[in-house]
């Protein structure tokens, strides 16, 4: 007798997993409105600048009393379940909070241990009860894959199907981390004519981070942007991304070290080296090389942007925090706010806040 | 010098424990209302109709946004506490949503690690100290009796006891399950005459399994009503609970095997067979003829109900999920609402939900 | 390459610790408002009876369902962070209650494991993360002096600071502990002209436990109060408290019983020898004399109070607890109201209870 008796049924997903994205992405949408947030594929030009301004409205609104009561109030009362079983401490915060912000409450799962998975239900199973008690699912898990599994199996196989948002699975997808990235880009060069045009540095473990795949991707929607790749021998960006890129005509470089892109890039994207996952400490030795200084600030352009998913380590150095044109501090509160932005786009709110909520933009 | 000093005052806690239930009950109602949920013997038909009722009416009102508002406000702002020192997350997160429907804030313990209790302090101290911050508890605890004697000793010794739900203790009691079963029952016979004269089959580990002796018991409120007890031998149903249905004239049959009440049943409840409380094995072998599979449903009358606890392994075969008469999943949501009610009836909010609460439902 | 980058800017603080508290208190205090509960070094007598008055107003507010929610929609909706990386279940518990009362969503963080700190995040840059999303922080710590490091760092290096308390760091600061203990003496001896001339005994292991500190430490702002000190061989209160206390002129016994101060007190301020800081078990043999049994209550002054910070083990019997003059019980519940006056005169809104929220006195 199979453990999971749900097994039986995977023909179905087996075969739906295998088709093109194209074909997958219009069961994840509902009433013309996006439902369930999993892959950065999703997000369009339209949709980036629709979300760009809601979340700008949302952090204005929110910064008064009475806005910050009126958007609660607006949303609550509704309930969300985060299912974070990779552990998390930055992303989930961040959701957490901006389900409070919207009037959700929210109950947690971050240790599969204490489910019930220890008597032998499937993960499947699991999921489809926490479904049951709440409006909206958020997922951290560590496997490729997972979170567009159980949307699919709710959207399928559930009579109460609830939205579920990708909150990174395994290596693959980080959907929601894309969006403050672009967020913060906009924002940063909303005065000087947009992302469009200008030149973006991303430096680091391009290899296991996904991070700087996804912003790669989206960069698609902005024409005339240049992309800068600084990594060490061997954590250069995939090949399958640079083929993307030749594809849409978005021009790239690849460079062996920060100094050769400081000069040049109105935004330096940082990331960590992510030695976890090093297998002899192979990555230590080239790490100095990819690390912001003090001393490189006076190199960097004046109207630069210096960004970073956090957590650092060594490859920004705490001097730079207080230079006005890093921006990585911010970046991070943003997060909260695109992340309540796109919850807002879920349930419909869109609307509302743009038009009543303009009251509260004084 | 004893470790816990409140071990000298259970003179009076072991000479009440030893009385007849009946008059142990007093103590748990005040001003004639249900006050600590501890027992299914506190239950009886015209509290079941009641709950039954008002579950209905919060179901309904909660549908809407202004009936979900309406009821979070007649309620809230309110405080619960949720101690659950034994593993489970389906009853947990039932409740836990349950509260914020109603408006609670919940605080959890959930690991009694965490709890002052390494400091030496006793179960007895923590679980008043728990009462003096929030307005009801709820509790899940392995040792068989706790939820009484804690119950017991806040209705005695603190000037400030509030009200607590037993969330399931050691194998003996789990009363809200029973609410949930029962009101599951009665909403699928609705259309049906109700429970009254319908034939229950309970199958699997009738032993060891809380769920099918409270069932068992509740049904002596419904006439008529035939109880079909299929287990594999040595998991058959207690000589106690036996000996009660035939001294309430309650008719019932033993039975080895799924297939021999398949066609007779108008409910089947399956259960885990729970082998986690195997010495070696020796579940294993029998089960396979307890599993309900996806060919036995043409057996069944077409009009019955199929029900499970949750949750489960093998026993129920996934490919049933999609018959109509899988009940089970509805159950798991049912418990939610079967709880909201409980706790609004703590609080004596039922009369404004039958009365203010019935413009909600158009 | 340093791990934590951070490091490097520590001159600040390294210089900034070293003055003395009085140069160090004006950081922690904006627009002539406490804003970081750092030290009892931060209560003077105004501040006390002004909080002891908002705790009043507010346990008195919150006893009326109407009370209840305008306290809750005064503050709320407001978030807090609990950031608890040291064992404490009443102290959590209570201020994520009083957080409650006030409207608070409330995060956790209880184990620094499931944080980013396994990514090599340094502890400072945690907490910088964590106060990006919420509205106020509550620290335990194990570490003495992190919290004002937290606090001083937030002011200093964030263009968003919020407040913070410390609910406990190391063996130095609890200053939360020795507001409620303020409170319960004062509430007690309200009818007997205040605290003011009193007699109060500490008993048990004045060296290693903070509470005994702090309170002698605000006895100064009590003009005429004696203090009794009560403690086996090598456990009494240190000598910096001694030197402290005949500075300010505040008369103080050292005694080696408690049978010697039972008569005396006006207070009993019980403690719980911390044998889990015994390295050979040299606290057991003197427990005993330190104990309180029922048999001791006759030879107490008939109004005198019993107080203890809980938990306690054996140093007072259970049944102490149904005497009138148990104040222990009571005194923990004062502290969810003290800390929750503590938050709303930090966001300012004290004076607003003062005056409309006298309409829910009567």
């Amino acid at each position: 007798m199979p453990k999971y008796g749900f097994r039986q049924h995977f023909e179905g997903w087996e075969e739906f997993k295998k088709r093109p994205i194209g074909e997958r992405l219009p069961v994840f949408f509902k009433d013309g409105r996006i439902f369930d947030v999993l892959f950065s594929q999703q997000f369009d030009r339209t949709f980036l600048d629709s979300l760009y301004d809601l979340t700008n409205r949302i952090r204005r609104i929110a910064k008064s009393r009475e806005g910050a009561r009126w958007l609660h109030d607006l949303h609550g009362p509704r309930r969300a379940m985060l299912y974070f079983v990779q552990p998390s401490t930055r992303t989930f915060l961040s959701f957490l909070n901006a389900c409070h912000i919207l009037g959700f409450y929210t109950s947690e799962i971050r240790d599969p241990q204490t489910s019930s998975e220890i008597k032998g239900e499937s993960p499947e199973d699991s999921i489809r009860t926490f479904s049951s008690y709440v409006d909206l699912i958020v997922m951290r898990h560590p496997q490729a894959g997972f979170a567009e599994k159980t949307a699919w199996l709710l959207n399928i196989y559930s009579d109460r199907p609830v939205p579920l948002i990708n909150a990174g699975s395994g290596s693959d997808q980080h959907p929601t981390q894309a969006l403050l990235d672009v967020y913060t880009l906009q924002r940063s060069f909303e005065q000087r004519g947009g992302i469009e045009g200008k030149v973006i540095a991303l430096v680091g473990d391009l290899k296991r981070g996904r991070t700087a795949r996804s912003l790669s991707y989206l960069m698609k929607n902005y024409p005339g942007v240049k992309l800068l790749y600084a990594a060490p021998p061997g954590f250069q960006i995939g090949e399958d991304i640079k083929e993307f890129l030749s594809g849409q005509n978005i021009p790239f470089e690849e460079h062996d070290s920060l100094a050769s892109v400081l000069s040049t890039a109105d935004a330096i994207y940082m990331t960590r080296i992510q030695d976890e996952h090093d297998e002899r400490g192979e990555s230590q030795s080239q790490y100095e090389e990819f690390c912001l200084r003090k001393q490189d600030l006076a190199r960097m352009k004046s109207d630069a942007i210096i960004m970073h998913p956090l957590p650092r380590r060594g490859e920004i150095d705490v001097a730079v925090d207080k230079d006005p044109r890093a921006m990585y501090w911010r970046q991070e509160r943003n997060g909260m706010w695109t992340r309540a932005a796109l919850i807002s786009t879920i349930f419909g709110s869109d609307e509302e806040i743009r038009t009543q909520g303009q009251r509260f933009l004084v």
